[in-house]
């Protein structure tokens, strides 16, 4: 690994908007399915999954996921359940409550919380089937009250219409409500705009390759997508009280997700700097993924020395890494001056990997430095906000002036007219209440 | 206004994309600032603005503040001041804290809000200078804490280096801290990427024409945008108690914000979609806006004849209005059954623009039917939250077997090694300590 000054750092950091022909290929594909539904879905999943389905086959059915929990590891689901309820309990802590405020002049104010109806997961098939991220992507939408939780994934290629068994035990464990056997841009259009088999729904999360991130982009605005993210990045932030073994580790741990993840070091200690590129070289050779995190730690890995701490601070600041470690003599003091990242793990006993599987918050975290501007996926991802507004007539008299003045100063004057006419309906029967009283 | 029945209605909604020219000027304007700076907003405010700038001079001085103060009448302050307030006020309930929970074992798992850095806020020129609308944008962020807040707004056409002063006066009130004549794409364009004279924010929000929208949707990503507003929606669900000339004038204060505007009355009560449509015609001719009133109610406004309440309140959740009205015998009833609408106004008195201009709830409202999944804007618009986790060496040694297990079953050997050479270290040093104790 590559040591070099602050001064010369510079993040490397990707984006893939696909190339023009997959662009095209997708809205092909989206069209298809709006045109012509569940025909479209079987005929992509023959050409690119190579199975053919029969119609009505879509939906996995009970005994598809009894089957699978006969088939995996009873420690597999014990491990589910353990991670499944820390990611519970810490989602939950962030329930927002409904609220309305009662003025004295008779009028309510308020804002109404509520889930949204219906949100469709994406899990990818193949070797990116991650049980965890079906744990992360599910969860927050059922503690946020979704009722309706639909995953979509592509059945193993080859001849079997089977889905990977830790995924389905996942996505019960989670709280899927629908799963279908579809993936690709296909079924991205199918959660969308819906088809015979499956009801559109109001938001897609879920990673996927290039072509489903393209879907996503493409109907974004019938429905809501979640953020489409970037490689996987790591900083960690260490001062020489830090085990070099322990962030080289570390290091690896995000270095083998891809060639394109980042892993960097950021330190005030050049001996820090120096031991851990030791260390990461010999555990590397030791990896099973060893070629792709070589990759990673050659083109996007540093350790980057700087002049302070105060200077390594201001680099994680820039960077707004998805992921920081923090591993310093004090680390509670140093996050209060983290302004940009997306998670904080302190101390030598976090390492990332805890965070990924077991701690409880979510492992789906703004990548490129978009920490500067979002935020982790949690609960406020699976609800819709209504504000409330009941004035009181004796509120509107004693406002609707004021009111009418805005309105006619941005040339409005059918707002102020609306004012107006209860205004004068107001006084009218005023007087006429007088006159009866005469 | 046509008087038609339940299962004929459609509602009639527009998205702008722009013309492929268009898109193309705006990559070239942001390509230009991004490689020119200054130079060129000053030759794009030159060519569309037709005001020469002169270097240094974008940013607007304290001397042009005070004499806008001059020039406004204080009866505006005075409104301005008491939207102001109630506005602050309304949102100041939706702050939120930073948390965290302490665990048995040492643990420390929480979540950390901050506010955002520094926001942009787009105001246009001429005639669509709302100081409304410069009081929903700013007010939130300033809430929420947002330190340094930018206006761009363009200079008045015509040879004048002046800005509306309605318009000064509103962003004064509201807490921008910074001001600069500059519009267009290319104002969009400093925002994100910045120039020598405006540093680059961290979110863009406000409405502009058709080239500041497609410029929010090229700089996506490189900064965070609101989410851009179709045209504006008004559906009133009232019953027979409503009074048809109060349904019918919040309607026409809609349809005269624009030719696409749509106002939508639902009804079960086929008297009162009568009584309106008579309504709708005697006070749309005494508008001084009839002619953009008249092509809205003609286009996309309708009295909407169901057979029920519930139907009627079932068309209102499909529909996911911008804004509902609800004058019927028990509003608050009816409140509970709405699933969809970013502001709800309840009752005789709570006409739309009580809402537009003063009550307290953000205006900037999801357009669309995009309130199935979005929300009005608030202060989760100019925070951003990062998860914190502090796992402890008890934590760690009870749940490392079970992280590894979840790593392993994904294929990262990485991810369980980083776990594992801590518990290695742990074993090792436990063995020691003993060993020291004999």
């Amino acid at each position: 690994m590559k040591i070099i000054p602050a001064q010369e750092f510079e993040m490397k950091r990707e984006s893939d908007y696909g190339t023009p022909e997959q662009n095209a290929a997708v809205k092909e594909i989206i069209q298809a399915v709006r045109r012509e539904g569940d025909a479209a879905l079987l005929r992509y999943t023959e050409q690119h999954d190579k199975i053919k389905l029969i119609a009505g086959s879509l939906r996995v059915q009970e005994s598809e996921l009894q089957a699978a929990y006969d088939q995996v590891e009873p420690s597999f689901v014990n491990a589910i359940r353990a991670a499944a309820e820390r990611i519970r309990s810490y989602h939950q802590r962030q329930k927002r409550n409904s609220w309305m405020d009662l003025q004295p002049d008779g009028s309510i104010l308020g804002q109404i919380i509520r889930p949204l109806q219906r949100v469709g997961v994406y899990v990818p098939g193949g070797k990116a089937a991650y049980p965890s991220s079906v744990l992360m992507n599910v969860i927050p939408a059922q503690v946020a009250g979704v009722p309706e939780i639909v995953m979509v994934t592509p059945p193993a290629t080859g001849g079997t219409e089977g889905i990977n068994p830790y995924i389905l035990v996942a996505a019960a464990e989670a709280g899927v409500t629908e799963m279908y056997r579809v993936g690709g841009a296909q079924a991205i259009a199918a959660l969308a705009y819906g088809t015979d088999s499956i009801a559109p729904v109001d938001k897609i999360c879920g990673p996927g390759n290039i072509y489903v991130a393209l879907a996503k982009r493409e109907v974004y605005g019938a429905v809501n997508i979640d953020s489409i993210a970037g490689p996987s990045e790591i900083v960690v932030l260490a001062d020489d009280t830090a085990e070099p073994s322990y962030v080289a580790a570390d290091l690896l741990s995000q270095a083998e997700h891809d060639e394109m993840a980042s892993a960097v070091l950021v330190t005030p200690s050049r001996q820090l700097a120096e031991a851990v590129a030791v260390e990461v070289e010999r555990q590397l050779e030791l990896l099973p993924r060893r070629d792709i995190a070589r990759a990673s730690i050659d083109s996007y890995g540093a350790a980057v020395v700087t002049a302070s701490l105060d200077e390594a601070i201001s680099i994680v600041n820039r960077l707004a890494p998805e992921h920081l470690e923090i591993m310093t003599q004090d680390p509670m003091e140093i996050m209060g001056s983290i302004e940009n990242a997306g998670a904080i793990f302190l101390g030598p006993y976090s390492s990332e990997p805890v965070g990924d599987y077991f701690a409880g918050p979510n492992h789906i975290i703004p990548t490129n430095g978009t920490a500067r501007f979002s935020s982790p996926v949690d609960l406020d991802d699976f609800i819709k906000k209504s504000s409330m507004i009941y004035y009181s007539k004796e509120a509107l008299l004693r406002d609707g002036e004021t009111i009418m003045e805005l309105a006619r100063r941005e040339g409005f004057e059918g707002h102020a007219r609306a004012i107006a006419i209860r205004l004068e309906q107001e006084q009218a029967s005023q007087t006429g209440g007088n006159d009866h009283e005469l």
